[in-house]
């Protein structure tokens, strides 16, 4: 029988949604010798908690995370709260000896990831990041061909990560459906929100970034709050592009932006490599572009991989080939990789500590926007 | 509180798991006045009818359908048995006023369909037939903009089932694996297997077919089987290609192959009307192509339409525009159908009934590539 | 200094423009023994015929194509007439010793074709048929790699020709704009202007076909003829779909039509065979996607080669890399071709003895889709 | 009749191709009130010179472009020189009265292009600069479509220019062959080469851009020179990205390099506007994408518009619907459009005055990656 891992979660929203499916399907399809058990989640609205808990089997509820993270019943709290929270609950779970999962972005900046990371490894907890997009099958296996060489020397890599929600200057912003929009309890923008994913996935990918360059623009200049009611000023920036170089010396281009029209959540990112080349994007995150120089001349051409086969990263656990899954199994295979990384007694990455180079790119970026100059990481 | 369905489901191969992962989270999703409990599942092997049991969370199992179907603690009897069982397991299931839930297809042949369609009816019992791409977003959103009439007349209509598992002659037949490559338990190859998919589609977006010319070859003729250790004759259809006529007057195309290199399990269906043109496959199942010919002249083209927003069918259940779902998926919407149709006490299509026009087409197919005639559906 | 031959067109169309246009060009590109001179173009209406020779040079005119034929001055003829034409012109171009090249289809029929095929093997004259497609630098290297052996043993073949442009029940018949759609002049409808280019293409590239049965279809019942003004009986097929074999064993499936709404000249190929499979279509002419199951299993997936390259088929002779040619191309080629084979004194394919066999089968298709049986080739 | 205009080429490199070619071409398609004469051709090595001659069929040769800039039969002189040689064979040019086709970029620097500028509008003489791209039927559709204002109040401005020609460390730099890797005598790598089209018809599509940042790199440090056999420095970027910000708002972000491998000669290009988006690449110029928020919501989708109907623009003159023109044709539209300026005395954009605009952008970008700072135009 497989052993019991009591999660506490703080936020039901969209991120709260995404985990607790995780969390209830990953055993069956998984095998694993930890099996989450949903014991409480919180939010202040104690009627949209119980509801949510209603929903989704949650054994109990909490209206105060300082309760929730002192309950000895719990093992891991699970951080699904607007940004600006993040430090104080991790800070008080790890306190309280529990392991943490933080969605993404760790923290408002780096000071706080860094914080938040000495707390994890003071107390000596398990901890990880929601960087959920590694976790897209189809990337995980670019990282595979990655590390085997095939691509050779890395020239390049650009990462877009385009929508279109925020076009309306009708959209106000704040509150608990909007707090993206607004800088203090978001940090920032799209840098922080949409980048950090990109940025997370290039480390990860291409290893470390050492200098930027931005360029930021907020296009709705002010906006309705929703909790005070008043037009204010809009602090987020509604699109960001950087340049910037790695450490191995390839160039990096990156943008993001809430205003592409026709563009849902286009996350798209490519590598060149003097051998070969990969492509990707969300809106087909089932598939893989790749480009081997090797293959014969004539016969060239970009390959798309339909990623569902058995020998594919995470596939076999799935279905059959040809059959694909889509954006909720990325959270899933998250879960199934800190399980696991539980019974190996290994960390399951991104750790806080891993994700602070992704703060500090997004800072670095965030900063040279404000200086209009380059800006080492 | 919603009220319980308490489900015995029989057999628990790749179709045992869409369904349990279907009952285990549609009512995560899907508001709904009952939710599915999974009481029981029955398989003649314990040790690994247990071990499914176990993974998915069944209350009990049974080695015995016979005895499931007379469990009084069942309500509802899900068929996930090769083809050959399903009209004894559901006529015994109508005995006993259990609803039925049948995979596709429906039966071995149409006599065996109209038996089974008989004793549902005669025991009042709700029924369906998972003919699960039914409810792929964008194929019922093709339904939708058919029905508007959008399209006009139409003229033709096009359907591919194209797979490519079965090329080498090293594969054995038979067996747990394998019973689809076996006539005696499949009743027939890709024609009752893939092409009743493509059938049911057409029917639904379609309407009825009246007349059918049919082609079929087997390229492996004889297999070892997996049950007699044996090379014997391989007696299912390896391939099947027909034409035909719809009673709307347009022309059907429709073929399926288990020998199509580099295709994994590509359904593709189009339809040309006087007005406009659809285009779907199962390898980007959540998009969705649309031709629409009112649009101004020099800026037609064929619109690629990510259906992911929540005004899309059944997409408002899953979570923002842009992020995809997968082919599970489709099943959680059956059964969400299918509970919604309890309480509006509507049949939930296709129902018994109706899968019979399917297996009309299948049997006249059949004939047809034995008569090399045209062959009245 | 490269030696002139020189040319007799007859005809003015499309067809005369996209091989004036060739003729023109053929000896910029391409290093040839051979340099065709425009020497006269003929057609009945004289002002027309003239304002066709100003705009593209060519030295004299005639209207009477009888004369052409036994003009000295004159090396080749070029018939662009329409089908019902054909014959008379091959036959009294052959008798006077002139070089042929006939646009496709061949004839009306076999029996035609083998009288014509026939005379210019007696008068040991030089000819080919304008089945231009096979000069796509995608198909060609679609035959070079099927050549190769590279896809194996062949399973499949599949091939499409949609268009849209006559839906509308408003469009006439008739005359010199719409012969094809008067049976009298064209001979079939889809079948002998359409099908006609995918079945040459499939025998080269797959081989005889051995045995056909197909459906044919005319949508609009009648149209105003041209010439006469009054409503008359439409005797064209407006959709024709048959399945065939192969005699390599493997199974075909084609389809024409002119009321697929959305596609305006969607000629589609795709081969399967155990090893690797390709397609292609005219819409993005100059790519070709293969897939190759001895790739690395994980990284398989169709590669879309942009044919492109210096050592693509005909590309050297073009721009470079990335730079793509298009549909006029096809016939550069073809002429390039047939100079060539002067100097090398071989037949330039498809000759008229090679274009019977699609004769042939558009014959078998024509009569199966009357009697509705399998009909031999 | 049509009026002769006597063209003197200078240059007979690649691009000495593509202009022959469209003069040759154009009046076969397009009626215009003038027709080219290819009066001369002019380049040092007489050989080589002469054969260009032969196979072009131009009248006669020059070996100095002194001597045939002062020639009376001249009416225009086309220079296809290296970037180094425009100024002084404009200027010359000017001097006699010639008209002038220049190729892009249209000088080493902006001081140049002022000279040049200057010295055509002293002279009145017709002057164009060959900016292709702008004439792709696709390109001209986006032009149209923005103009029209469908698109409304634009927010991003993407492109891209990339290829993966010079990967290889044993490529040499200089000579005939490879000029454009001798920043001597090309001014600039990708910058002054790609990035000058890219900035060319964003200018035209979406207006003036008024501040730029960049980064520029070369991979390879060293190359083999062709003319002195010596390893030398290699001066030119390989690769150039740069942010930027438009006159009305909307932020651009631009990148070129020859390193990406799998890309050919990619030039993509994207715009987002509030109430639509467009895009278009160059490995499939016939096609142009196009999104449409006024499109009914659940049907919205990016349109793939197949630009081959005589509605769109320049389409008339070529084949029927579905048949793509390619590369070349974007030449012979330019020198129609230059025959059609005369007639109507209107300049033919882009003039040598426009493209400074070009120009000064190309230097800022250069500018900037040198000083690391945002540089104004």
């Amino acid at each position: 029988m497989s052993k019991p891992l009591n999660i506490g979660l703080v936020g039901y929203g969209f991120m709260g949604r995404t985990h607790s499916n995780a969390y209830r399907k990953v055993n069956n399809f998984f095998e694993l010798e930890y099996h989450p058990v949903l014991k409480a989640v919180c939010a202040r609205d104690q009627a949209k908690c119980q509801a949510f808990a209603d929903t989704w089997g949650y054994e109990s509820t909490e209206t105060d995370w300082r309760k929730l993270v002192e309950r000895k019943d719990i093992d891991a709290i699970d951080i699904c709260t607007p940004n600006n929270l993040h430090k104080d609950i991790a800070l008080a779970a790890a306190a309280n000896g529990k392991m943490i999962l933080c969605e993404k972005p760790l923290s408002m900046n780096t000071a706080e990831g860094e914080e938040m990371a000495a707390a994890v490894e003071k107390a000596g907890v398990a901890n990880t990041v929601w960087y959920n997009y590694r976790r897209v099958p189809a990337v995980t296996l670019a990282k595979q061909i990655i590390d085997s060489g095939r691509l050779g020397k890395i020239f390049h890599y650009r990462a877009n990560f385009l929508q279109d929600w925020t076009i309306s200057a009708d959209l106000p912003q704040g509150g608990a459906a909007l707090w993206r929009l607004d800088a203090a309890v978001a940090g920032s923008g799209v840098t922080g929100d949409l980048l950090a994913h990109c940025i997370d996935t290039a480390l990860w990918l291409n290893g470390g970034i050492s200098t930027v360059n931005a360029m930021t623009e907020t296009f709705i200049k002010e906006r309705k709050h929703t909790l005070t009611g008043k037009v204010e000023k809009v602090s987020i920036d509604d699109a960001c592009a950087f340049m910037c170089r790695f450490d191995n010396g390839s160039l990096g281009l990156f943008e993001s932006t809430r205003y592409a029209r026709g563009h849902k959540a286009l996350y798209t990112l490519e590598i060149n490599g003097e051998n070969g080349s990969l492509k990707w994007d969300l809106h087909d995150l089932h598939r893989l572009q790749f480009f081997d120089y090797k293959d014969e001349g004539i016969l060239r051409g970009w390959r798309s991989i339909h990623v569902s086969d058995s020998d594919h990263p995470y596939m076999k656990h799935w279905w059959v080939p040809g059959l694909q899954i889509g954006y909720e199994h990325t959270f899933v295979h998250q879960v199934a990789d800190f399980l696991q990384s539980l019974s190996d007694k290994k960390p399951c990455s991104p750790t806080f500590r891993e994700s602070i180079e992704t703060q500090k790119v997004v800072d670095a970026v965030l900063g040279s926007a404000k200086s209009n100059l380059w800006s080492s990481v």
